[in-house]
């Protein structure tokens, strides 16, 4: 975990804000307040104007927020107000159902290119993108620009394949594979561990504890 | 999201935590400190001291905290002292993903029931279960004491089986299909959206903006 002035949560909250904003906006709505967003999500308004409150000043007082503004501020500010290209490795279950995901496209993550070691793999289409083999990786991840590497792939190869991810100048990785990667300091590196979710809810079914 | 005293960041930190004292307990380290434990998941040590404050004065002054004994009361604080009844309702990609996601038996979630809606898949072994069709949902998840269900179904269909779960007395519900869902005040809901793991990548990314 990197340590920023920005809580993590805020960010989290604010792609939250976000695609609540983008349903606001497909109903036609033109202003909003952060009264309006923090019941459409489920935080404290306070919340809301607190978690704005790092990035500037977006509202008019007594008006509100143009949501089509907002919507657009926050996207900004989450690195989404362009596309981002990006690299699967592992085309498993895990792998297909983050290749079929419409939340990536959606939201501007674009998988340009799929790649697994099994050769009854490769050459299959998902969606729209050939599997290649694992060996093309690091020449057609630079061809594409590749920024964000996806790893869904087994443990035991997740660091080599994240290294090769970096020398096709990837500068970010989003890792499923449940091993701590070595990673130089420029990349950012975020691990994903599905179990967490159901700790946190097992954590607050058990709260009333403490 | 939920309004708890003990933030969720802290939650998520102390499943962090848990793994990494369950590796230094594996490699026979009697002893740790919070210095070793923020080295080894990468916080600072204050955050692990106040994380753990949180729940309590878990070790001694001057000579650190006992490994197996630290494991044991997060796990415990995390609700994992036993072990969950998990039914999983959806057999596609994600679903076969997650039912053979090795964490979550590690932790103790136990999938004890697999659902699907397609003939095609009702009957066939996910791991050592055999998925059931959907309409047994109900009646199924009662008889195991299914305390948690996870939803890997499309958006159109997750109220629904969400209420089924409910029904059928789930404490829990994580949810990984891309709607907001409606559920009574005493089940505790998580939404996963994985788009969000990469919204927080891109604006690391750029966090040099702000």
């Amino acid at each position: 975990m990197k340590t920023l002035k920005i809580p993590e949560a805020t960010i989290i909250r604010l792609s939250v804000y976000s695609r609540h904003l983008t349903d606001v906006d497909r109903k036609g709505i033109i202003t909003t307040s952060s009264g309006d967003i923090a019941e459409g999500v489920g935080v404290s308004p306070a919340q809301v104007r607190k978690d704005l409150a790092y990035f500037g000043e977006f509202g008019t007082r007594g008006v509100g927020y143009n949501v089509k503004d907002l919507r657009q501020h926050i996207l900004r500010i989450l690195g989404l107000s362009v596309d981002w290209s990006v690299s699967l490795v592992g085309a498993g279950h895990l792998g297909l159902a983050l290749s079929t995901y419409k939340g990536f496209r959606e939201r501007g993550f674009i998988i340009t290119s799929i790649f697994d070691s099994d050769p009854k793999k490769v050459g299959t289409t998902v969606g729209d993108v050939v599997v290649l083999p694992i060996e093309q990786l690091v020449e057609v991840a630079k061809q594409n620009r590749t920024q964000i590497g996806i790893l869904a792939v087994p443990a035991a190869v997740a660091q080599e394949i994240a290294d090769q991810l970096i020398k096709a100048g990837v500068q970010a990785i989003l890792n499923f594979a449940p091993v701590v990667l070595n990673v130089p300091p420029e990349i950012e590196l975020r691990n994903v561990d599905l179990a967490v979710n159901l700790e946190v809810l097992t954590f607050n079914v058990g709260a009333q504890r403490f």
